[in-house]
């Protein structure tokens, strides 16, 4: 491990992949690691780019990748999949088709899937994005599936949320517009040259005017069609516009201290329950499922239970 | 409370709706109720209705609510959103449609949606669940929009979980078909009057037929125009078919022992960690996240703190 670290400060790409692979495993130990190149963290730019599934999240990343490498900045990508262990194959296969940008050195791909552990995406996100920012990446960016509290656990971890729709996108507006105003910094009418593009621009444009922000940017509406890179420049543009607005108005700290606060909360939650969990007796809780099946006990009755003997197993 | 218990178990709704407001609003000692009313539960069927946002989930429910009418079922119907504690309203919005269920004293619909809890909007929905099946209510329905991973939490609190898709969804069974392979019991497509609608039938029964499922129920598919009433009837049959089927092979059993397994975790999650933050010190908490921020220590390193700190709390 010493020598992973080594490697991978030292620019090593695949010790960065492996580093990566012990986070997703929960390697034990690994939180050593990432104490090590915590310090290093804190420059890279974070992105977060989510919306509902087939909107064109993966094109509108490729895109926006080429555009900051011609700026020459480096870019890790984190293609986050919460939906399903099996799916990421479907965006590795999407993944297939920017083989330019897979074989460029200033580009690091990762795609990532939930494993069913204790709600943990969130965290190994975190811990990924870090690992990428302490490699030395200018920017990360998130691309995740959907608009659920798992993916918006995801895209707090940005600076900056873009939320990508398309034209047919309509019907489903009214019915998410509240909970994606809370959360997007940008939002992106991908395929724009469909019809019902402008519709959808001025539905979204109602209700940020209507919508009761405190929060100090208000969201811009930008029209992309990722495909032929049209409007692409535009979200550049906008992002360095919400990042340097951030900055100028110390909302970037702020969200930093949040996230970090998050942070430490997940990793205690994580650390507790996974030692519970470790000294809790197995064909014990067996019998105890059981009677909660037998109607002979209450689940809450259990819990209790358990708390109790944790406790004490933590005192002797 | 003593009073609220005896008017609810004498089946006021009124009680009803307070209990559940209690369990919503976590008000303290409200597990005792549970614990009280939890050997009344077992009896309700439990149905998860799940997809993507105006797919006509609401609608599917209330003609499948007035279905079980027929059939002398009482009915208690969950509506969550767990994207945002605003959109609680756009759903509550389609709920004035049905006023005539409404007024049926057999049913009864809530809406629940999440208020920034500690993920505990799973927890919560099984809660009310429980409070319904004790309540005495043949059916319980719960309506989820989206397919991330808190909306699976809530459907596997379900005997039997539907999907519903539109014809328009073709692009993005693709991304996500794996997700719902796993979780679907039966796919209902609804809106099948409109273009498509077979192409995605297909689509599905293709994947189906290659999809290594050890599961011993193949999920069912189904067309429905539920605006009009037309397949309800099969989606009732079918519902039928499946709890009769797991039932015949004690797969019903199976899925409460891991229903209430997973319960039980959650129950000791929400507490130990309640009461490890009610023992952290806000101030000191907030000096470490500046410790963090200044890259002075990492957030594992202030983690572990706070954990060796809560051990030495309950040891006192």
């Amino acid at each position: 491990m010493e020598d992973l670290i080594k490697r991978y400060l030292s620019g090593d790409r695949r010790a960065l992949a492996r580093f990566i692979s012990y986070v997703e495993d929960e390697v034990e130990d690994v939180t050593k690691l990432l104490d090590k190149v915590y310090y290093r963290t804190g420059k890279a730019y974070r992105i977060g780019i989510t919306g509902p599934p087939g909107a064109g999240k993966s094109t509108i990343v490729d895109q926006l990748t080429k555009l900051y490498r011609k700026h020459n900045k480096t870019v890790g990508i984190i293609a986050v999949d919460p939906t399903s262990p099996f799916t990421g194959g479907a965006l590795l296969g999407d993944r297939i088709r920017m083989s330019d940008l897979a074989t460029d050195p200033g580009v690091f791909i990762r795609s990532m899937a939930t494993r069913g552990s204790l709600g943990g995406l969130a965290q190994r996100t975190h811990e990924v994005a870090d690992i990428l920012d302490a490699f030395g990446m200018d920017i990360v960016l998130f691309e995740t599936v959907g608009v659920g509290q798992s993916e918006l656990d995801v895209v707090e971890a940005a600076d900056t949320t873009v939320v990508v729709l398309v034209p047919e996108s309509g019907d489903s507006i009214q019915a998410m517009k509240a909970g994606l105003m809370e959360i997007a910094d940008i939002f992106t009418i991908n395929k724009s040259d469909r019809e019902g593009a402008d519709r959808v621009l001025v539905e979204i444009q109602y209700v940020l005017e209507f919508n009761e922000d405190s929060r100090p940017w208000k969201p811009t509406v930008i029209q992309t069609v990722a495909n032929s890179g049209q409007g692409i420049e535009d979200l550049f543009q906008t992002l360095n516009e919400h990042l340097a607005f951030q900055e100028r108005n110390h909302i970037r700290i702020e969200k930093q201290k949040k996230r970090i606060t998050n942070y430490v909360r997940q990793i205690v939650k994580e650390n507790i329950l996974k030692e519970f969990w470790q000294h809790s007796q197995k064909e014990k809780l067996a019998y105890q499922i059981k009677q909660i099946l037998d109607k002979k006990r209450s689940p809450y009755a259990v819990g209790r239970e358990l708390i109790s003997e944790f406790k004490n197993f933590v005192q002797s």
